[in-house]
């Protein structure tokens, strides 16, 4: 464990310096920032694979990481095409190859023809390549309906999470109540956390609502903004939609009554819509807000600020490790514009390798194309097996005493909450653990599944949660789901 | 050109609510930043390269870029043995195919056993892949002669200025007078300006001695630090060396004398060598800060906190838009080493290609391997024709009257000091613009040729330099370095 503040001065008495930086010193802001997708659950995890490797008996002989939405970690192929567009621009000798096919090569033809130097090697212009600022924008169109896209205002990023701390970074400023306030979902996806104590702004919490599905409340935001008012300067809403941890897909309704919020409490929208591909349930249907604020015409379409976020991470890509992704804004002032663009350009450019990604993304094979068919039927086949496994995971859970699972509507994830007996609470807090991490932990020594407690993502008070990925594949997602479920019967009779 | 703070009151009175977001109420630290590399004159040359596509009339017929290090921008080629491993990562189809050299499979296979679901598109360790910082670790002792480097030390990154703002993130704490001060060069590569700005930490500028070669004097260090200590609480202190802008490199004396000042001073130590292996003069050699410090023993190797940067994106292998890097860590306090983890976490990882790119570079063919004669050969004759070009930008240069050009011992840049007419200086003030971006921007203007005026790296009140890079290929390089040297003979003419 970290050690304690003050602890450094026994050091400094057996004749060495103090160090420069310790945990006294260092930024007091970073020191603040919690992050528990990778934090002591996932240690451990990569410990007990160290033993079982080491031939350590356990009760269990694999772990499975459902802990992060990484699906190609969990077994999920890479999309054909995107990986033969990919390899040629990487090493373009192979254009002259008749393994690839003609769309293939064309396509990689093209990113190099935008590259400097025709290579993916040289640095991009900061706000990414023209050519798949371009593509972008089209794709949004399509997406929308037709709704214009303007280029000028995407900007491509190092994967979602660095155009989101980008916005972010722009938006702090203040100081005590003057202090910028950001309202975020509970449970979040706790980027936001992390993000906002990095930059010593004001998280104000809005609770999304178990009871009805994990619904956005519009007096529930009003409640978080009256009360952060006292203290704070809230200047900007985050959603994500669908929804990470809580897998819900808002309904367009609830989507402008968000933006009306917006534009009456003035609020700069941010829409974190990295799952816009992954929507399952019937019934369900993305609405990007961008969209949604056009439709709804002046003075919202005209005036209300709003930053959108999508990755080549999820979907039916699922390529993390690429880092791709973009951000697009919507009335923002054009000299803020400006000033993005000049904090972006610090950093030089996103990896280039991403963003030739992300334009195999924006701009998937069409039916001409000798590659349509395969690509259509691998990107298919994902997100039909995603479906199924959203489905089942709701099932088994929801069959489970003490555990109850909303529908998962969209994203990789289910948020079930879990009864926890007052013994086991007790038992926790003895210990000093909040008590779905007790849970986590002891479902990892003991069955080997890794799963993150709800105490990482924000609930409320005396509830209890944790978070699974649905990613593992079929076969290994049915032996968990009732090896969880099963875990959580035989916890529950043990502590009551 | 931006808005001036209030203009946007005039919006407001059309009957329009204000934007939440406007230079006003933004982050004042990110509005300070400033970012030469990338600034005015690029966007001028970008313009000029449209009207020439459009058949606008010029006194050139092409831009030339030599404004930014981006090898293979200006034509170099990637290294063959580099980019077939890469394909391969990539594509793994491609394993079977007998287009690529054995050992290039192998290195492949390696690095995908390492990844998770073996595929680059899954997410890796927040640090980087584990076998990837072992095989850094292996190559960092190489370079020091066996000095032995701890992967558990080793961080990888997304190119070396991610590693480099995390670690000023880290270092930045405290208010008004117990600001943390950083001392950095001037001349300087402008990411340390502006994270610092963007940190809202003090820089504290040590001038570099133009008439020794750009040599580092501790005497004018120790001149900095005083002054410093005033009015901020300096707690560490940036080298470049190989030095960007100014092409310095230092000798083993001088880097045992700044660890020696650093140690007395408490100044925690960021040495930025991502120009390692550009080293060009002869009897110029590069001693890595780490090398030298441990070779300095007790107190200094068992004490001194230091951080060294490495990239991809510089060297023989010129990989830019990869976005690799690393940054090795050395008498580290391990509580703030577990705390920047867990801030690289919270951006999930490095881009795994940059990563993987980066492993060729650290463990590269041996002799015994199939690809290593041609790798080598390659590598060669990028750093031979590196080295002549060095010398010849300095020949060219010095044969000017009226300007002065130190030696380019290594990296990839001439900062040569041109005198500029009483007359221009005064038309530049008058223009509201240093002298030197005026300079700069008629060289633009009349030849095509985009420098950065040396106001953007920093530079002695009172002399005027810009910054060339020597990466034009050779038959261009020649006939731009007289254009320069004309032009200037023709605007002193201009102006006397
Ligand atoms: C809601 C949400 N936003 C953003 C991200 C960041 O994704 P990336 O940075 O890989 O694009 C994630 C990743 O899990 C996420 O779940
Ligand atoms: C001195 C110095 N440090 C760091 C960098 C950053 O390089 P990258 O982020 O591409 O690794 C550069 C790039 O030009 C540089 O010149």
């Amino acid at each position: 464990m970290a050690l304690r503040a003050g602890d450094h001065s026994r050091v400094a008495m057996n004749g060495l310096k103090e160090k420069v930086l310790t945990l006294d010193t260092m930024n007091p802001c970073v020191r603040r920032v919690e992050y528990a997708v990778r934090g002591p659950i996932v240690l451990r995890a990569l410990e007990l694979e160290q033993e079982l490797r080491q031939g350590v008996k356990k009760p269990f002989t694999e772990v499975v990481r459902a802990n992060i939405g990484d699906a190609q970690a969990m077994g999920q192929k890479p999309i054909t095409f995107l990986r033969q567009v990919l390899a040629l621009c990487v090493h373009p000798d192979l254009l002259n190859s008749p393994d690839f096919p003609e769309d293939a090569r064309r396509r990689a033809e093209r990113i190099l023809q935008a590259c400097g130097g025709h290579s993916l090697g040289a640095y991009s212009v900061s706000s990414g390549i023209q050519l798949i600022r371009e593509d972008a924008a089209r794709y949004i169109e399509r997406r929308d309906g037709g709704i214009p896209a303007d280029p000028n205002n995407i900007f491509l990023s190092t994967g979602a999470s660095d155009a989101i701390v980008t916005v972010l970074k722009l938006l702090v400023a203040g100081e005590g109540p003057t202090r910028t306030g950001v309202l975020i979902p509970i449970p979040q996806y706790p980027l936001y956390s992390a993000a906002l104590a990095e930059l010593d702004a004001v998280q104000v919490d809005y609770y999304l609502d178990e009871e009805r599905a994990w619904a956005l409340d519009v007096a529930e935001l009003r409640r978080a903004l009256c009360q952060a008012r006292g203290h704070c300067c809230p200047r900007a809403l985050c959603i994500i939609n669908p929804g990470n941890p809580t897998g819900q897909v808002q309904a367009r309704e609830c989507i402008e009554a968000v933006i009306r919020f917006a534009f009456e409490e003035r609020l700069f929208l941010m829409a974190d819509e990295v799952y816009q591909d992954n929507v399952y349930a019937e019934g369900s249907r993305f609405h990007s807000f961008k969209k949604v604020l056009m439709e709804m015409g002046p003075p919202y379409a005209t005036q209300q600020e709003l930053a959108s976020f999508h990755s080549v991470s999820k979907g039916y890509m699922g390529e993390c490790g690429f880092r791709g992704g973009y951000v697009e804004v919507v009335n923002m002032d054009p000299a803020v514009q400006q000033q993005m663009q000049k904090l972006m350009s610090v950093r030089l450019c996103p990896p280039v390798p991403g963003q030739a990604l992300l334009h195999t993304v924006v701009s998937p094979p069409t039916p001409s194309d000798p590659s349509f068919a395969q690509f259509q039927a691998e990107r298919q086949a994902v997100l039909a097996e995603l479906a199924a496994k959203a489905k089942l995971t709701e099932q088994v859970f929801n069959e489970a005493p003490g555990i109850r699972c909303n529908p998962v509507q969209g994203a990789m994830y289910a948020f079930p909450r879990v009864q926890l007996p007052p013994r086991a609470v007790q038992h926790a807090q003895e210990l000093g653990l909040a008590p779905d991490m007790f849970f986590c932990m002891r479902l990892l020594e003991e069955t080997g599944i890794c799963v993150v407690p709800g105490s990482g993502f924000g609930q409320r008070e005396g509830t209890y949660h944790f978070r699974m990925t649905i990613l593992p594949p079929m076969e290994k997602l049915r032996p968990l789901l009732e090896t969880l479920s099963q875990f959580h019967a035989k916890f529950t009779r043990e502590y009551s």
